[in-house]
């Protein structure tokens, strides 16, 4: 990867999960060799990373080449089109890295008519930056990833039930880097009602809480439930009307919810990425429905033997029907360890 | 680690696993900057690493050191003591890496009474290469290490049972490399008589198959078994005596036997690392009987959903009872994944 292209994908990744229905973009302008523009895209209905940097060069772009993640925009969107501002410019050289897939962008082609030179420069890492944009846009529903911490028997619990904090800190701090890049998280009523859990992102600096939602199904919610406080307005899927009481506090949407329904619903709320915290049924219903894009498995060095709290509680009658999936990466976390699987 | 050491360390490990009860020992002599000698113990009877350097020096080694993996040994055991061989050969210095704890060798006093200079020391590689070695001294039993080929949620087949090759090419080989560094390999009843394993060592080169050893229960014997092709005579620990019919092609042992029995007994036939290939069983009673130093599991990317081929099929009644394992190590391996746990 050319290096100021490595800077420009540097500065896309310092924004990621924090542009919502966007992707996160950075772009580099360069000038004689030097940089003389650096900028990204910092949120939703914001400028893009090629106005950015743009905007923020110490001396006039005119000539200069310009290194952007994604190809710039063509069309009127939130703002105005990405390719207007560099012909302004007078850019002379524009490189990217990665397609945009979305239709309505024909940035090459504008900015190629214009007489600028354009070329595309694609490479491994920011296509990996991007898989994840894209396939909300292709599959129209957020990217899901189902987080689970286990027993190296795959366990999520002992058969009584018992299982609080079975892994260790550096695990329980990378849990809270992926909340911090979903825009939404996602329980069970178990985990709610039992473990009330905070469901916020507790890293240095503070952090983005991603939205709590939850299948609470006829459960009932309560007074003292953590969720309450969180920073951002709940969302609650059930079938309990009573749930109604609580609209001060959350959003209540009632009805016979099934897990993909809960995915569009979302998206159209405008959440992009969802962090599935489990428990056992709730992973067991995403798995099942094949609604997941990855899955995170914190797995602690215990062995926990016989129980029904399993991360998949579904028989399986061939070897063909078995939960095929493909093996991202394995890392050792402390005592424990990190498995990243995509669906195969 | 001083390079010389590093060097005689290289020169242990490429004979361990051929060793026997003895421990892989390496070993390095140097004059005036230059190595004039290397050796290593082959095998169980045959000269010692200090002797087989000294005996391929190029020169007079007389005012030379020795770089040793560990501390020579001063007693008359199936080979005169190497403390002799260092002394008639006129060594001025000898470094030794790890102390041994056979309270029969007292090397270091031995020579240091006679005047040469001798420095024990200790790194970490070193220690670790002969931890499993110290380990079947101490506990008077084989080293044992249990492997377990399954799925990401602990199951070794679906619930009816199905399960031969899970894993991919690049595990299966690991498997190998391991069952060569064993002395025996053990398997239950119902591998031996469901999946009719050969037990062997498959590694280019050849390799060196592990003694068949089976814990078959009431289990029956049959003609067509892949195992009396073994190049190793098999170990059958069986309640049956209608199995005594094998005896020209087997150790048929007959009586109850436990699990500890047989590592007793596996040990006082001079065999110190055993390789518990399962099934689900077996591993679970190795698990509950705590007869294990080191598990590796070979994780495929797949999800088999509730099964009683599981793990450990015990069940566990308070977080404390929990086994606990101490990660070593977690490798990939193509498509699938080796974790490497100690006993914690």
């Amino acid at each position: 990867m050319n290096r100021y292209m490595k800077k420009a994908l540097d500065l896309a990744k310092m924004t990621k999960g924090q542009t919502g229905k966007n992707p996160p973009v950075g772009a580099v302008v360069v000038k004689e060799g030097s940089i003389i523009g650096m900028g990204a895209h910092y949120g939703y209905g914001q400028p893009h990373a090629e106005r950015q940097a743009l905007q923020s060069c110490n001396m006039d772009p005119r000539g200069a080449d310009i290194y952007v993640t994604l190809e710039p925009c063509s069309h009127h969107g939130k703002t105005p089109p990405c390719t207007d501002a560099i012909l302004e410019a007078g850019i002379r050289n524009v490189f990217y890295a990665e397609k945009d897939l979305n239709p309505k962008v024909s940035g090459h082609e504008v900015l190629a008519n214009a007489g600028v030179s354009v070329e595309h420069t694609p490479d491994d890492e920011t296509a990996a930056l991007y898989r994840d944009f894209f396939n909300h846009l292709v599959r129209q529903r957020p990217n899901v990833t189902l987080k689970c911490a286990m027993s190296v028997d795959g366990k999520l619990a002992l058969h009584d039930g018992t299982s609080k904090w079975i892994t260790g800190e550096a695990a329980r701090m990378d849990v809270h880097e992926a909340r911090n890049v979903h825009d939404a998280i996602l329980v069970g009523a178990h985990t709610l009602l039992h473990d009330n859990p905070r469901l916020t992102t507790r890293i240095e600096g503070g952090g983005r809480s991603p939205r709590p939602v939850v299948l609470l199904g006829a459960g009932a919610l309560r007074e003292d439930l953590e969720i309450f406080k969180h920073p951002k307005r709940p969302v609650i899927y059930t079938t309990n009307e009573d749930n109604l009481k609580y609209e001060d506090r959350c959003d209540v949407k009632t009805g016979d919810w099934s897990p993909a329904a809960v995915l569009r619903d979302l998206y159209e709320m405008g959440l992009t990425s969802i962090f599935v915290e489990g428990g056992a049924s709730v992973l067991t219903s995403f798995i099942k429905e094949e609604l997941y894009d990855q899955i995170f498995l914190y797995v602690a060095p215990k062995i926990f033997g016989e129980s029904m709290h399993s991360l998949y509680r579904e028989k399986i009658f061939s070897m063909d029907e078995a939960v095929q999936l493909e093996l991202v990466d394995v890392e050792k976390l402390g005592p424990d360890f990190k498995i990243t699987y995509r669906k195969a």
